[in-house]
């Protein structure tokens, strides 16, 4: 991919809340806000420093918990603006953190078991809460058109939130995607370009986009907007720990794609450390992955440092990235919570959507499946521990992957008789 | 259909809260609370009585803004005990009130324009809020089996809720029912009985299983516990209220299959005024049919009071009940406070669906899409005040009905690079 090394496209009066600068994770330069995500000193991801010295920790709480119920109520934790609730976005977030009681019985777990469920987010994933942000930033600098490179859940979640604000979107798929997820991509009238390839050359399209005077002016939500957008995920951080009371979970169950959502998640958790909101105590991040696309995984395995790509074949798409850019960040946090990497067959991903499904009433896509998959069998493996609270991710919506579970259907075909019904041996 | 006429299976120990006893709609009978929902002396439909007259208003709204982030927090107001958030159930409502300024431009409304969307509930339509009663009086009652009738909402509400909640489900859907509707209805592990024959047979059988002892002990959600159920629906107006800041709106576009959400829509508001919570000022009901399955508007215009039952031939199919047993009801309120019964084609449902989706990045079911386009079609004919707040119900969710805007796809197909993409003139 093109890296984009602007030194300063950054404007001293844009207003993006706490967001002080951007600073490398590599090597710790800083450059002022502005629509660059890769340093130009080492090439390294840019990442959003705070400046979040002014805060009382009991106001603070008090402001977090009169805010509205979505995640705008942890606006100052974010970068957008302090009156961000007021203006048009997609306002996702404030999901369910379901106490999963039924499903702790049946995987013995007894230190407390939860599912945080982004299904209930406007276009049913968690790419709403990344979206949103993006377009506070792109709002920020001017921008007047949004894109990104998808292959679904973000395509919908863009082309919503344009809607929704005021803005253009161009957005870039695979042509020969499958009907229902060009559909929901379409739906909300804007560009949807079909790209003869794969989703690897519509990533390298969408990078010479950027580099070419056709994309000026457009925002790239998963590229150059990319260190606004993945805060969006800290958000899933801050609902879980107010949702427990102001409690951290002892573990955390997340699917990995890239991996910036596990990455940000710590970043989030680390925050409310920080700022007192929650008691500094241990905590461990597991890593989910389906085996068919199971880079992070194989490296937790082996002890490597460097995250080997794969050609991904699992029916869990959404994290089908075969060289996730966040792997080896994802590897040292792993490693330093003391949680791990796991992943499933894709056999056990179907039987994890239903179990889910079938003890709490969520019905989960595939990255949901991927979760609950991996919180069983690190269980069975002794690695995850049945006796503390736990959380785990269901990042997305079971309609959006119906063909996983096709092969649920009826239970019986009756005639509309009462005997009928007494052959089927129902009662 | 059978009529149950049980004198009094209502045991005084029973806790629903407010829930005093059910009075008939038709001739004001009162019997104790249980599982009936027909008069004894009349036929009429039963329907909860309360008693409200311990609360103090500002205590009340106290209360209500201090409760939890779904329906929950109108636990006083509803058939349900105290402590009903602590119970495992699937916790709908508090879904967006969405200000719809650019759906307002489109349509030309200046008073204030609002999309109530009820696709953010669990399962992604306003059923998760009618069968949330319907457990806890399941639950009330020692029903261990939950069940209904169904062509597709109310099969997935049912199963989840069931599973979350610890019941068995047995639900019973025509044989041949799309594999999508089968796919969301069967995931949650419930039965799921296929009868080969329409949905009217499908009635005619449930109405016979619960008169036969192998029924017994099962609660038909939309049945026996219809007095139950039908509550939920008062929480849409409760809600709107409540996020227009304790304001009652002066004009709401509800969708009609039964009738059973408007006539509940306008007890809540009623109790509203009578509680003190939202100053009493006059309001407007309009109810929206699709043109297929139109027999209340048909009979608003031609200015009867009964409604003549129709065959359904539409694309809103949740709304296509041909002889709506709340019709009588719903003209009663459209005339008394001055609104409307209007119906649209299909072809402007589709419209309406795209025209929601453009402008606001909502993807409404065609329920949504009768209610948008009856809202355009009412402002055009004058009957609708564009300068007045209106709220719009959206009560499901387009991935439920993607055939609907099957014909939505790709503006352009392109090879991925910059000539390719000039050439298509989309920049």
């Amino acid at each position: 991919m093109a890296v984009q090394t602007v030194a300063n496209t950054g404007n001293p009066t844009i207003d993006l809340g706490p967001a002080a600068a951007l600073s490398c994770r590599e090597c710790g330069h800083r450059v002022p806000l502005g629509p660059v995500f890769a340093c130009e000193e080492c090439f390294g991801p840019l990442e959003i420093a705070y400046d979040f010295s002014a805060y009382d920790t009991e106001e603070l709480r008090k402001r977090i918990e009169a805010g509205p119920a979505n995640i705008w109520r942890y606006a100052p934790l974010l970068p957008v603006p302090a009156d961000v609730a007021d203006k048009p976005n997609i306002n996702p977030g404030w999901t369910q953190l379901v106490k999963a009681d039924n499903l702790a019985r049946e995987l013995g777990v007894t230190g407390g078991l939860y599912v945080k469920d982004d299904s209930g987010n406007p276009t049913h994933s968690f790419k709403d809460r990344v979206v949103a942000q993006a377009i506070e930033a792109a709002r920020a600098f001017g921008f007047t058109t949004l894109s990104c490179s998808s292959t679904g859940n973000l395509a919908g979640a863009v082309g919503a939130a344009a809607a929704r604000a005021g803005f253009r979107s161009c957005v870039f798929i695979p042509h020969d995607l499958e009907q229902g997820k060009v559909v929901m991509a379409a739906v909300y009238g804007g560009e949807l370009v079909g790209i003869e390839g794969n989703y690897d050359d519509v990533n390298r399209f969408c990078s010479e986009l950027i580099g070419d005077p056709a994309g000026e002016g457009w925002g790239f939500v998963n590229v150059n907007l990319r260190p606004y957008y993945a805060e969006g995920s800290k958000t899933l951080a801050y609902e879980i720990c107010e949702q427990l009371g102001w409690q951290l979970p002892d573990q955390l169950v997340v699917p990995i794609a890239s991996g910036s959502q596990l990455t940000k998640i710590d970043k989030g958790l680390q925050e409310l450390i920080k700022l007192g909101l929650v008691e500094d105590k241990p905590y461990k991040i597991f890593g989910a992955q389906a085996e068919g696309c199971s880079p992070v995984s194989v490296a937790f395995k082996e002890g490597h440092d460097v995250v080997r790509p794969q050609k991904p074949n699992t029916i869990a798409k959404s994290l089908a990235i075969g060289n996730p850019a966040d792997g080896p960040y994802v590897l040292d946090i792993a490693r330093r919570t003391g949680g791990a990497v796991e992943d499933v067959t894709d056999e056990q991903v179907v039987d994890a959507i239903k179990l889910l499904a079938r003890t709490e009433g969520i019905f989960a896509e595939t990255a949901g499946g991927v979760t609950v998959g991996v919180t069983k069998k690190l269980i069975e493996n002794g690695v995850l521990d049945p006796t503390k609270t736990t959380v785990v991710l269901n990042t997305g919506d079971g309609l959006k992957t119906l063909d996983a579970v096709a092969g649920t259907g009826l239970t019986a075909t009756i005639r509309p008789s009462l005997d009928s019904f007494r052959e089927a041996g129902l009662v």
